[in-house]
């Protein structure tokens, strides 16, 4: 069994699975010009700042092909999620070969293109690879969120880990937390995980406690939205309180972090800013009121993890364990941001 | 504001609400007979242990009423939830009338339902008290699932304690875990803390440990399904990574046990069996999948919080510390079961 690619260059256009019909559909969007990929990222069609980059990319290319105003496919496809982290490092990379050469080919473009799009496959593959070897044969791993294939170019980060895992033998079972209140656990993990063949069980976020209580996680797997400087690590909400139960049951909880999500310009946790979601997100489900009436919700995208509870630090270049300050220092890292 | 009463003697039949169709309609149910009574608690439209102790009394009373076979109302009422512990005390009580009086009239089983309901009412109200005690001006609690006053009689346990602190000027606000997959925290609790004019935010069940990071609670009130000789409790699923949270802040977390849910025949959480229910709670919303397709779930009640994380047990006779096990064994209680 195989999971279907987030996104291929098909030579004239770009092939997107559209992640808002998951895990329902498996639609693909045919990109054939840039505005189409801007609106793509956009509507969140397509997710995850690694696979959002590389979509970038290919936009470009797609401007480039059809004799379009560079310089507005650059700032169109750089307006379309302002905060996405690769999505610059993409394009500034495109803007830098036409800096270099302003007769650029199209073939140039794809070439940079698939460069951009492989760089991503191969750190993604490094960073797994190094999760991997963490495992003992036997080992039921928990996971809170997505962390999959759809989000990178790759295999996913924490769900990568857990995939590759499995392919090699090493994985008991796959534990997912559903991730209230999107739940991004029990649609696309799980879905995910059921194209690849894994055997996985949802839970409700609530009951890590009670599996951990009887003996049935031996390792705690996330991902994360931003790491500062101390190691401290924003990700999606419920990890903390995760993070918490692993560690009153002695269990090791890995940080999955691509180098591109390490903020060493943010010293702490205190310091990143927690995104506030829309409180309809916990207070209806497809459109209908799941809640009583007026009733107010609290929705914090994200909650901070701090570093004393995290076990090592999985990122492409090795396991980081604490202190984290110097280790997160030692990183080759460019710290464009 | 008041609340909608979960039952009431009309003088010619029960006047039910309605909970099912809670918390989008405040219906009433009109039981005539004592076989609508039971058909009411088989179909859930009465929840809550005490509350249906209270409403089965009343189901005597309508066989007593209308000259029916009253063996026939007792065992079919006591079939109605074979495991409601205060379902079984109330129809003792209404037996050992009948045993005591065999010709007794119905004026005599409308004074033991009425005083039974009453019991009820006063018993609660004398836990409130001990609860409310316990608390600050000013407090912020954190609440799980629902222990209002509509699974009583009368006010509500943990709930109610909130809602007391609440008119006593005590209370700053309220957070109602949402409390997956159910949502009894955000359907129910957070219904009958707007029927009240409480001030209060639904939060997912996840994110309890940021709000605790940033200082928003000063007090975690829960309710209780069971608890053990040596103090263990069993409650719904997310009570336990709830207190491991509290724990983890210094934050007090205190249960709220009527006397019925204290079992000192046995010995501690792990000879507690969990109720497993039906995965499609996690795996379906209104009868829609909200999952990736043959998704496989486990939906485990109730979990286990030890006694170590309890900071007290708020019950009718007073609060209880620990050690658990000498404190328990000192209370007034039958140990019928």
């Amino acid at each position: 069994m195989a999971l279907p690619s987030s996104l291929e260059w098909t030579g004239v256009s770009l092939k997107l699975l559209d992640q808002r019909r998951l895990p329902h559909q498996e639609h693909f969007l045919d990109l054939t010009c840039w505005q189409e990929v801007a609106e793509a990222i956009v509507a969140m069609a397509v997710r995850g700042a690694p696979a959002i980059g590389v979509a970038a990319a290919w936009g470009v290319v797609l401007a480039a092909r059809d004799g379009a105003d560079l310089e507005a496919a650059f700032s169109g496809l750089r307006a379309s999620r302002p905060t996405a982290v690769n999505l610059g490092w993409a394009l500034d990379r495109m803007a830098q070969l036409l800096a270099d050469s302003p007769e650029a080919s199209v073939d140039q473009f794809i070439a940079l293109a698939s460069w951009i799009e492989a760089e991503d496959r191969r750190l993604n593959q490094a960073l797994v690879d190094h999760g991997v070897a963490l495992l003992s044969p036997g080992t039921r791993a928990l996971h809170h969120c997505h962390t999959g294939g759809i989000a990178t170019a790759g295999v996913g980060t924490a769900l990568g880990v857990i995939a590759s895992a499995h392919a090699r033998g090493l994985l008991r079972h796959a534990w997912l937390d559903e991730t209230r209140p999107r739940l991004q656990g029990s649609a696309l993990s799980a879905w995910e995980l059921g194209h690849l063949g894994v055997p996985c069980t949802v839970i409700v976020d609530g009951a890590s406690g009670l599996l951990m209580r009887r003996g049935e996680v031996d390792v705690v797997l996330v991902g994360c939205d931003r790491v500062a400087a101390n190691g401290d690590v924003a990700n999606k909400i419920g990890t903390y309180n995760l993070a918490l139960a692993a560690r009153a049951h002695g269990i090791p909880l890995y940080v999955c972090a691509p180098g591109s999500s390490i903020d060493r310009c943010t010293p702490d946790g205190d310091a990143i800013t927690i995104e506030e979601r829309d409180p309809e997100e916990i207070t209806s489900m497809h459109g209908e009121s799941i809640t009583a009436s007026g009733v107010r919700a609290w929705n914090p995208a994200f909650d901070i993890t701090p570093a004393h509870l995290i076990s090592g630090i999985i990122t492409e270049f090795g396991v980081l364990r604490a202190p984290y300050r110097s280790a997160l220092a030692d990183l080759p890292l460019a710290d464009q941001r």
